[in-house]
């Protein structure tokens, strides 16, 4: 038996192809469709109720598509409307945070684990909550890092400023002796290099979207939902407004290909 | 005669305080009320439409108080809605852009202007069209700078990296020899200090912020609509979403008093 039907893949914008280009370097026979709410981006300063109105939104979009999963690229919505997803909607629901934290506790040997991701993923402790969860001696130091995904969308991967703005961020981090450093924001594996760069010594790298596109691969194995093996999976990306020059970014640092952006305007 | 109707002051966020600030300054009998879009912030990527049917929202918002004067506190706005917006309600309207522009030509001797601000409002040529339209002579380099903003939301007003990021993105001007800035977004106001370091030598700074209270004021005068001189003006402030850090920033560089923010649901 194999599954023919689309992933749905949404986020606030762009910076969710991240989890996007794990997801087709893991499982390069799905069909996904990707949704970025570009008219609305950014998710991080608004409410968690208003995120949770827009994640539905956006999710009874991917349905519409009929798609066999719902993957949610998005920290600020993975840590607000999980719950209220997995209730709403008759397909697998998998977000960013639980994954991360997993691998997080996976590879941390002095259990102090230090995350970093835009104000709202931060300020809503979901990371802290679910490493805690999983482990309550766990040491967890965060912070929030609101200039880099501004730096990111500017195409500032590997800059001397971004370098500096990314010590200056981590310092405290650093000096609470973190061996393990979670990027809890879709756009932070775009800046992997220069993170580790900046790291210089031996601090584990987990990036949220690889380790979600494994969670995605164990569910579909779960739940009898993967494509056919042949299948060459298609990649559909659709955004609710125009894109600006990030999408270019993105396409070009994540060597991602898909045809024509399809414009759906929200109702 | 006096009219104690406020002005209604719109923006996309928070930054627009600095208009209003400039107009507390200038205009301390007026009542204001200041509308921000914080749910829909930032407008800076969005499409001229999509920005457009924001913007009659807001102002919609505004005259249902009996706003008797619309300010456009927002340079994405003035840059493609005051026509609709002008054309639509009954009251004049007033934007950024063109007290910005009107003040730079008198400023500049050599006639060589350099324009800065996000994204959508360089890509829109607003400043450039306005300043060729009264000087089809004057030499304009724009630049858009995209960091500015989160840079100030951050808080970080007088920082050794702010001050390198606007080193970056001012290089070219300084080398095409403008002597006339014009900070073309509204939260830029709140960098004067760290563009006017940076700068170092005579170039006049243009704050489009200080010169839209200049062009509120003659208009409040031409049509005699000006508050009562023993007015002690009021300052409402209602948003759309809860505010985030940005707003105790925004509030104490400009050091404005006003009391509980009030939340106002979009519909």
């Amino acid at each position: 038996m194999s599954d023919a039907r689309p992933i749905g893949v949404f986020d606030s914008g762009i910076g969710g192809l991240t989890v996007v280009k794990a997801l087709r370097d893991l499982l390069p026979n799905e069909n996904i469709s990707y949704l970025g709410d570009t008219a609305r981006v950014p998710y991080g300063p608004k409410s968690p109720e208003t995120v949770q109105r827009y994640a539905v939104e956006l999710a009874e979009m991917l349905m519409k598509e009929d798609a066999k999963a719902l993957v949610v690229a998005c920290n600020t919505v993975s840590s607000v409307a999980l719950p209220e997803l997995t209730k709403k909607f008759p397909v697998p629901v998998i977000g960013v945070i639980e994954p991360g934290a997993r691998a997080a506790l996976a590879a941390s040997r002095n259990r102090r684990i230090g995350v970093i991701g835009t104000r709202a993923t931060i300020r809503s402790g979901a990371y802290e909550n679910a490493l805690q969860a999983e482990d309550p001696s766990v040491h967890v130091i965060s912070r929030a890092c609101p200039l880099l995904v501004p730096l990111i969308e500017e195409g500032l991967l590997r800059d001397d400023l971004t370098e500096q703005i990314i010590l200056r961020y981590l310092e405290p981090l650093l000096e609470d002796e973190i061996d393990t450093l979670v990027l809890g924001c879709t756009h932070y594996p775009l800046l992997t290099g220069a993170i580790a760069h900046v790291l210089r010594r031996q601090i584990m790298i987990v990036d949220s979207a690889q380790n979600c596109a494994r969670a995605v691969e164990q569910m579909l194995d779960q739940e009898g939902l993967r494509a056919a093996p042949l299948n060459n999976g298609q990649l559909r990306v659709a955004l609710t407004d125009a894109a600006d020059n990030f999408l270019n970014v993105a396409r070009d640092a994540l060597q991602l290909h898909f045809g024509e952006i399809e414009i759906r305007a929200l109702s």
